[in-house]
């Protein structure tokens, strides 16, 4: 909790803050997931709030990243769909089978462009519900400790605040050491794209990657990936790593492994890129490059101007609390970036208002980091908890702890010629079988993953898993049923 | 637990039996769900298990339940997703939409039998594995208290054993008072059809009759539903209750509310039937006519010459340990009838041979009957854990209750014109509000379940459900963050 001295410094501030500057309780830069969620919850406790934002409401989770991807994901997993039609009886009488595949990319793009759109709007009437003012333009910390801001009609105005969030996310890094990077794109400028690519390379092994190649794949672009390793999803448990390796090569997507991008080039006349790779190969004739070799914080907000600490990875460092090193200003979300998900901001956005605006039994709140589900919209999906079985031999030794495999066919898949795999493990540990890992692949594994995530912050063990009678027939049975 | 007394019977019956009777250890009677789950176990603890199945392993599930059932929803879900596609900007020089819609029902039922008839030979494989004897035949218990066999080449075997399980399952009912009745068939009739009826008669609000109607629905038959109520699956929260019969109705099922058959007549010339409704109204020109009015217990194993107690519905009385009232044998799932689900025939049949066969350990093993998850393959599927509201205001009192609710439209409908419904049902009681009833409907809810299922099952509150971080974008997220 803030100490009475920290209180008396930043009560010093306002007092010298001009006659000209706004003066509020609470003011948020950045109002995607993490700042709109703070912001409106410390207005609903009666906080006189400001949001600033220099793009559009909801931040990348809305604009570029979890909505327009899951969207994406849904074409491109409904283009297999319907592949499976005439195996499944269906339309016999029409070809629907992956090479008479056609997808309206640019009016998809409008629709979904639109849908964003409407949700830019909800999120706005959401904060004037709860009475946040919101202001669109760039923040930046003052030397007094202020907020300046460049609005939109390029007139500046300046804010104070009792407590200040800075929530400002983050942005795709490019390899600026590789002759003619800037020819690529990142993830943002994928949802940019008005026209599909006939032959795209996307590099990284990480999440987002994998959702694009994914993406791309279904929808019937040529695509590659190229990966540093020998298997995509390195920060997931083993198993996932391997499932979708495998499936993704096995479906047809080229995965260059080993490898490493050391050149591009632009054919003036075709416009075309060349991708020279380290291997001495390259890729020809490329349409569209994508850079998601990974992400950093994205500053610019003035944080050397009152001191914000970073991380070596030039990342602000937040306390468990949300505590910046600066008084009354903290920090959260991607620009934290310690679990880059739109669910942490959002909670710990919300946990933080508690703490600060809320009732009296929200004075200790704050977000547990521990056991947080992530998933991703891969082809199939894929979703995890906990720790990896690695990891769990490493904290508990081998002889400790107990791990549960399964392999499956999913039966949807009983009536179709190509399968998609399913496959399940459960980490446990100590005498009890305490579950300290989950880890699953295959259809749906994202809405399976949320119930047993519930359990597993419980504490729960194997035999609690055990103990719930199997929900037959689908996949998740499989998860109560392990031996 | 068996007393000395009870023990000392058996024994006796054993020692007067004749020399051509064959012993084993343990005989079950009936080769479904139940009955193989507990057969395979009570084998792997070494007793000498013989099976006996009058028709086709693997039961009802099997063979006219859940696995061809799942399969044909598949179907039905899959041909509602592809009228999706042209939406979503795929295929759109194909008219994938509804009128154009074909199914080649002839060979998708070759292929869904050919399937079953795989997971027969599986399941023959394992009980052969684990060395349980199976025979296939008519069981009957005699005055002896041995089973007598009539096998499939007419020659009659008896058996005798320690100890005898009863898993002879359920069969549908027949209203038998309504005259023309037997022009209708029943569920394991609708498996039977070579042929997709242009139009079809679905009686009866239960899960069966709703799964089959929505199938038909969904692979373009005429579909009609009769109800006695306003409302189909009258056993469920009033939630599931209201949005299904609405968006049964919305999507074009012809329900008819408040009805009741009267008669059912032939069309002699064009083999057609007339289905007479008490309103003097009528359905004209049916192809088929398919009573889900309930389900019995299947007897007809002699269970009189053994004394075996039936209740009021002709079901066998099982205690909490599968135990009937005549020492030694045992009874579980649909014959009982007190939770009809394939995973609880399963779980207690295991349960059961890990009590009478296993170690010490499981000298009391025996199945919780309380928070079964079930769900119905309706479209939208639903689910359903615990109590629903109005059984909670019952038991607790309506002031001692808190429901959350949610309703909304899950983001795939996002880029569709015709949506589908989703609905959440959180049913707290008391101080902490301990989740005392968990009801859904919407996409994926079947996998959605599960994992609830095990956190309920551990006596999760409200908070527990909020505790664990959302998954983005899913619909299961929902349920973790309602307020």
């Amino acid at each position: 909790m803030l100490s009475a001295t920290k209180q008396t410094f930043r009560s010093l501030q306002i007092r010298t803050m001009s006659t000209n500057t706004k003066h509020y309780d609470y003011l948020v830069i950045g109002g995607g997931s993490g700042g709109v969620a703070s912001a409106r919850r410390a207005a609903s406790y009666g906080a006189k709030t400001l949001l600033v934002e220099a793009k559009a409401l909801g931040g990348t989770c809305v604009n570029v990243g979890c909505v327009p991807k899951k969207v994406m994901w849904y074409a491109s997993d409904l283009a297999t769909r319907v592949s499976h039609a005439n195996e499944y009886g269906l339309y016999q009488n029409l070809p629907l089978d992956k090479e008479h595949l056609t997808f309206n990319w640019p009016e998809f793009k409008q629709k979904r462009d639109a849908y964003v759109h409407r949700l830019n709007g909800i999120y706005q009437k959401n904060l004037e519900k709860e009475k946040v003012d919101v202001v669109f333009g760039w923040a930046r910390f003052n030397k007094d400790g202020n907020v300046e801001v460049q609005k939109r009609d390029n007139t500046t105005e300046v804010y104070s605040a009792n407590h200040i969030l800075v929530a400002t996310g983050g942005k795709a890094i490019f390899p600026e050491n590789i002759p003619g990077f800037e020819l690529g794109t990142d993830s943002d400028g994928f949802f940019r794209l008005e026209e599909q690519p006939k032959k795209v390379v996307v590099v990284g092994a990480g999440y987002i990657g994998i959702e694009l190649a994914g993406v791309f794949h279904g929808l019937g672009s040529e695509t590659h990936l190229v990966i540093r390793g020998e298997t995509v999803l390195r920060k997931f448990d083993e198993c996932i790593q391997n499932t979708i390796t495998d499936h993704y090569v096995k479906e047809g997507i080229n995965v260059h492994k080993l490898s490493k991008i050391v050149k591009v080039e632009k054919n003036v006349e075709t416009d075309k890129l060349k991708i020279h790779m380290n291997d001495s190969k390259s890729i020809d004739d490329v349409d569209e490059l994508i850079w998601t070799i990974g992400r950093k914080s994205h500053l610019g907000m003035g944080s050397e101007n009152v001191g914000i600490k970073l991380n070596s990875h030039d990342q602000i460092i937040a306390d468990e609390y949300q505590n910046t090193n600066v008084p009354n200003i903290y920090s959260l979300g991607d620009v934290v970036g310690k679990v880059e998900l739109t669910p942490v901001a959002i909670a710990a956005g919300r946990k933080l208002s508690n703490r600060l605006f809320g009732p009296e039994k929200f004075r200790n709140d704050k977000l547990d980091y521990e056991n947080v589900p992530s998933v991703i919209f891969s082809h199939p999906e894929a979703g995890s908890i906990g720790i990896s079985e690695k990891e769990a031999i490493e904290k508990y030794g081998k002889e400790n702890i107990k791990v549960y495999n399964s392999k499956f066919t999913a039966m949807y898949y009983a009536m179709l010629s190509e399968k998609s795999p399913t496959r399940y493990k459960i980490v446990c540990a100590g005498p009890n079988e305490k579950v300290v890992g989950l880890h699953i692949v295959g259809d749906s594994s994202a809405e399976i993953l949320q119930g047993f995530g519930v359990a597993i912050k419980m504490g729960a063990t194997k035999a609690d898993f055990d103990n719930c009678v199997a929900i037959h027939p689908t996949s998740a049975e499989e998860l109560v049923t392990m031996r």
